[in-house]
């Protein structure tokens, strides 16, 4: 069975577990979101694209721009300067949780994935301004994705930046413990756009193959170094679900980072190849439900486990 | 001895206090201020006040705040109204923290003295902008004193806005939890310039003595009711030094209030007076060095413990 | 109406307010105890015991044992000593909360009257060994309520050795930290037993009574000093209740600490009486639900208010 | 230049960060150890050896023996029931911390190698008496290392015993909360005599040779399943050094499991092949020094990273 039809099946197989999850209703633009919908694309070593499903349906790419975005942090300013900023560990806590910021003594955030550590990161992007840093972000993850068509939601911006009350608590502690240099309205603003930025599930697995392949474009052309590819798919393994990480790489295998907008990206670094699945219909840990069962079908397919 | 020499003997001994004290640097004001300064004043059961050293000196109440913008919410509310955003219970954490606003169930400040709960209480002021919110707050805390001179800090106020970012995550974070219903902007606005009134240490005196009186004005007027004298003063007793509340109680032997810009307010109430001390130069948990040896001679002089 | 005639009254108001309550189940023997009792009981400024209802029935004491050995360890090892091994603070902690001897950088318990706090004094009784050191305990508790009566509930202090495993691991904790000198579980062996000692509510206002006047027997001999006398009731203020203690005084205006028994013991000090109530059924914050009844009744009866 | 060439090279290399380190103090028989001492060895795919240094030398296994004790325990009672008793996530504390089993719901551990975990492991052991305990552990250990030389190592054990005061209090606590069900005592009597047993840094290469080929001896002899062998190598990448892992793992690029002894075990899963380090002198996060700069050569010169 060819790999175009392996995710045709995994796609029906799994379809029935879309009723077991509900579409996140924490903002209007996501509750809007028809919770049938179900993608899933791997990107081989070449960087040939196999899809199934949905693979065409823009979505809400949200906490998985973390990843990215942490990428252009450290092209931006190097590993030494971003790891003054944030640590390197597993936080044991939610993704939105404030109170290690305050007992740790150096009330640092623990990652760059909950967060408080992603909306660091997004504070070390250059730019004169927060258009100018936005855009950086968005040419960036259209460049590594190979994706022009990537676009900013509006509706999904706003709704987030009516509601982001958690994040702007974030920001506030670590700029007033003195650790925050920027502008945190401007700062969130652009965390709030990057979140919003539609993707398809191709676009995720594409990213995942550029950084599965080390950083290089389909083109053979160097965009971040290895090591930097490495620090971000690393991070993704022990970070990437937040105080579920443990859960997902024993039971899936290879590491995942999730967004509340149903989308997986998995990159697959000894196979050089990405995986992605979306499924709007959510479960309570915020991991797509029928998208959580194709990755476990793929990982046993593929006979894949890192350990 | 008479009650007049009696300060200025306390004034005299306690002087040498004031060297292992500094004055606070958090904001530009109050770093301004002389570290010199010493006052102390007492309002007895009659209404009639006695006080020494530097008395008629303006600072920042601060803190202090806290206690009349609490008795001005239950006077705009009622009790059952009032304690449904806050709790009455020791917090075991600095004025500043902010994880129990995570780890509690409920998410509410555990008492209307440490910042969250302070806050929430100016959220509860009635009026129809930021503006009228804080003219009631400086109205009634000119009534309840009965002291017409007390006047915004402008410069404090400033201060306090342009370094308030701890503040403004207690807020957000509440507000991102659902348990904050007013604008955070709007409300840290009142609550900054509520810390930023002018006062003397007679000013804190007579408000100490209003509370002691149960709520009556030395004309016999009642202001508030005896019960809600009682919360404020109770609640001063268990939470008013934040996580020194216990030490300062057992040390002192009566309940006492203090601010940053160095005055602490005590509540007598078995006696019905009230006591009150300013000195700037603070120690590291933030209590005026020169001002708690007056009330730990006090304390003796009046042969007072509440226990 | 006389002060008889008021108790009998209370009793009968408040008797309905039992079914609202449940015998503690944690350990064999408190659930074998009749849940209809109550009882109450009144100690005079010049020691004449007044009481109602079941005043006769001996309960164990529980939790209000940590008022009697915090008084012995002050009189065996001064004030300086005692509190170098615990604070006065307030935890806003559950009873058997570990956490804070974790977070707090000295890692000593925040008062005498949580369990790791009272666990520590009893490990400062001075004595040769166990026996010798309850004996201490048992003799001076029957001194100070002038009841020789008082014994040792054995089947308590069996099943409260039998699952007393929170409390194990509270002393092991503090020893692994290096704050407990004392040997774990024959320091337990004792803390065990004088949980256990099976007291009336006469007992129990008897003993309120003496610290409410300071530390002198009725036969106006003097025990322990007016100094240590105070830092027992000032700490009943402000931590009898644990995360319950600022409720508590601010609903009946005086101080009280608590027993899972169904005893609450408060020592009314402006006005050297002390009062206490018993009655087993109690509610999920551990009180006693006729008890507490009674108490607020007699807060307003006789117009007290420490505020 | 062949393995164990080297190998040879890297012990010199490395040898000079022998001073940056000190041995453990918290027990006696650790502070005796020769400081100087360092070895590395490892077994390649088909079983073969190759070592250097101090590759003979018998040091105590400590933390390190978590990884064997929770494959005994997968193959003694499932997987099912095995996660009926512990998680698998982070839990961004330290090895010792004990906050987490408070304030978690469940009360149960984050995973089986910090220490909590690790005793509830020990508690899952089949046997008839704590010696029979250990014995199956012992001859497990013996079996999968393939090595009959292992023996406990009796003084490190007693003066296990004698400090393990913080274990206690684990242990107690979970017994406490009602979700360890074994007699306290007899599980840490096993779980220190776990800790003891000596073993050579090729002991460590051996075992971690084991785990990495998926649960099969060198003779093809299979003992614990693939999935079972899985899961203690992918809990040694996400929680194998505690707060630490993230570091470890982005720093070294494979998996490890360090012990206070100076051993640090790296199964190689991609590879299947097996590394250990042992140098006693350790860094203030508790990891040999010159151990540490061996594994960073190693991966480096193997151009190994798992991403």
């Amino acid at each position: 069975m060819d790999l175009k039809n392996l995710l045709d099946v995994l796609i029906e197989k799994n379809r029935s577990l879309i009723s077991q999850g509900h579409v996140a209703t924490y903002i209007p633009e996501l509750a809007k979101v028809d919770p049938k919908l179900l993608g899933t694309a791997i990107v081989d070593k070449e960087g040939k694209v196999y899809s199934s499903g949905d693979s065409k349906v823009y979505f809400a790419i949200e906490s998985i721009s973390k990843t990215v975005v942490l990428a252009l942090a450290l092209l931006d300013n190097g590993e030494e300067e971003v790891f003054k900023h944030v640590h390197k560990e597993p936080s044991g806590d939610p993704f939105n949780s404030i109170k290690k910021l305050e007992t740790e003594e150096d009330h640092l955030p623990r990652n760059p994935y909950i967060n408080p550590g992603a909306i660091m990161m997004t504070s070390l992007i250059k730019g004169k301004d927060p258009d100018d840093k936005f855009n950086r972000i968005l040419n960036f993850m259209k460049r590594i994705s190979e994706d022009d068509t990537l676009t900013l939601g509006t509706e999904t911006y706003l709704s987030e930046k009516r509601t982001g009350d958690i994040n702007r608590a974030l920001a506030y502690y670590m700029k007033g413990q003195g650790v925050f240099s920027e502008n945190v309205e401007e700062t969130l603003d652009v965390y709030f756009r990057q979140c919003s930025i539609n993707v398809t599930v191709e676009t995720l697995a594409k990213i995942a193959g550029f950084f599965a392949r080390g950083g290089v474009l389909t083109t053979g052309e160097r965009v971040i170094s290895q090591r930097q590819a490495q620090i971000v798919t690393g991070l993704i393994a022990t970070c990437g679900m937040y105080d579920q990480s443990g859960e997902f790489l024993d039971n899936i295998g290879f590491p995942g980072k999730s967004g509340v907008g149903g989308g997986i990206l998995c990159p697959l670094p000894s196979k050089e190849i990405g995986v992605a699945v979306f499924g709007p219909a959510i479960d309570k840990e915020g991991n797509s439900t029928g998208g959580m069962g194709i990755l476990k079908d793929l990982s046993d397919k593929l006979n894949y486990d890192m350990f």
